[in-house]
């Protein structure tokens, strides 16, 4: 992971150059909250990273870069209006910091402000990526629109769930690395090699954020262990356990996760226990293991210098297993 | 006005053809219904006008024009939740037909469907678009956070008004035309020549839009006149009456307009007793003439042909005398 961090690093002391304030303050100061609030920003500094690994041009990645980062926090601050969700980050979101309108238009400003950075992308490379980076942005809609969907719906199939998560979240890890490797001049066919190994990659990170919400080490998750249940969101655990469980079980889950009465605590053993009996947390395991399997036969295509290829191994491999 | 009757009909003929409806069906009927909610399609209008005007070549200025009509619906979409507005063009606005997260997220996958027009642009002309394009929806967001702060802020003197009408509403009046200018093949300085044009124009029919609301017929107008002295908008007539009038009867105004026990019908007609002693409607007509002499100007310097320079200078004109 040594790698990484220095792409973190060159990342990161861009980024945090930039200045997002300006006129109106009630305009750009939330958006400056919102950029400034941190995270892994982990999908920029893929795209630095193989854009390297791919033409050793990094600087040419980095409005791109910028750009994917921007659009990210851009969906965070608007999720968390309709998800109705006042932290992030261990801070007020920022509809709860200010109020609901200032969330919705500095939103939509860091959206527009995202296509700025696309704007200075190099012009030989740039209908490539407004391509990729327009194609995504409106997946990622749908993806939220069918999470969003799923809150009043009864039924979700595994399916729905599975293209939920893949919009929502696995096609941005995707173009992430396809902006990077187009950027790093990599041929139609590579950047589709990489796209699909980021989106298998994509899937594993967000089936692994289910297992780890509900059965994760607080302490190292970093969020409260059975928010997801709370919440009474429709995940792989929850989809997964009641295709499989009996009827009378599943009937009990379904109570249990609807149950307003019931206190925090008791309610999240006992979905684990039901979980647990489902026998979901070993098919989350071998669903996760596929789509590791599938990533690293699409890296397998890839034409990059040994010692590179096992960054990526590596770094998919760090999903696969990571604990925070 | 004949010849943007042709154009009109060439822009919605493509327009209307187009299919929004796809999966999820609740991200994309509200879509669907914010774009065929109607409305004059003006600025695209020009867009396509304009580039056939330059280069003879108008099927090259439908895409851009096809994204500029959805990025000027998508923030009608959003500033209608941000301005509680129940109703647009005579039918609920999106937030109240669905809900305020339906409105968030479909105004949200409309801005990337925008792009996605943008994206479509022919590649030589692409970047110059894109910067234009993205500019003007970074600067039309200003301008809403301008009118938002206008809701709270006592006093708003008449250079903070005139720049909010200018982003809210000339700047994408001047990018419809020059958008269709750059596709047609003019130069930099023609296309800088034609934003001027459209940024003078687009002054004068906020102007006469804050006029009409307020002093406007009801039958022509197509909205109850008076709505804005109703929401306590610091309309042009506002600002001005308020910087014109004696101490003493600016008190008066400012009462009359924040009183909420006074009917409607006395609270309108005693703010337009208070107008018309301030003087304010000379004062506005005043003010378009000057913004109307600038667009002639501007449009003298413009290389097209006198029929062609004819036909902007009667549209120029028809918005300065407008009564709907």
């Amino acid at each position: 992971m040594e790698l990484i961090k220095k792409y973190q690093d060159i990342f990161c002391g861009k980024f945090n150059s930039l200045k997002f304030l300006k006129d109106p303050p009630e305009l750009y100061e939330p958006i400056d909250y919102a950029l400034s609030a941190g995270g892994k920003r982990i999908r920029p500094v893929l795209t630095v990273m193989i854009c390297d690994f791919f033409g050793n041009n990094f600087e040419d990645a980095l409005n791109p870069a910028i750009a994917i980062e921007i659009f990210h926090n851009f969906t965070l601050v608007h999720d968390d209006i309709m998800d109705d969700a006042p932290i992030r980050r261990g801070k007020s979101t920022v509809y709860k910091k200010y109020d609901i309108n200032t969330a919705i238009l500095s939103g939509d400003t860091m959206f527009a402000k995202a296509y700025e950075f696309v704007t200075l992308t190099r012009e030989d490379k740039l209908p490539a990526v407004l391509k990729v980076f327009t194609k995504t942005a409106m997946e990622v809609c749908e993806g939220q629109q069918y999470d969003m969907n799923f809150e009043t719906q009864q039924d979700v199939s595994l399916e729905e769930y599975l293209l939920m998560i893949k919009l929502k979240t696995a096609v941005l890890m995707g173009a992430s690395l396809k902006i990077g490797a187009i950027m790093g001049g990599a041929n139609e066919e590579q950047s589709s090699l990489i796209f699909e190994f980021g989106e298998e990659v994509g899937m594993v990170f967000q089936l692994q954020d289910d297992l780890l919400d509900t059965f994760g080490d607080e302490s190292t998750f970093g969020k409260r262990v059975g928010g997801d249940i709370l919440d009474c969101k429709k995940t792989y655990l929850y989809v997964k356990a009641m295709e499989k469980l009996s009827t009378e079980k599943s009937e009990l889950l379904l109570k249990v996760y609807h149950d307003k009465n019931m206190s925090e605590d008791l309610k999240i053993s006992k979905v684990q226990e039901l979980f647990r009996e489902a026998g979901v947390i070993e098919d989350c395991k071998v669903l996760m293991n596929k789509h590791h399997v599938n990533s690293m036969k699409a890296l397998e295509s890839i034409n990059l210098k040994p010692e590179y290829k096992q960054v990526l191994s590596n770094f998919a491999e760090s999903l696969l297993v990571r604990d925070f």
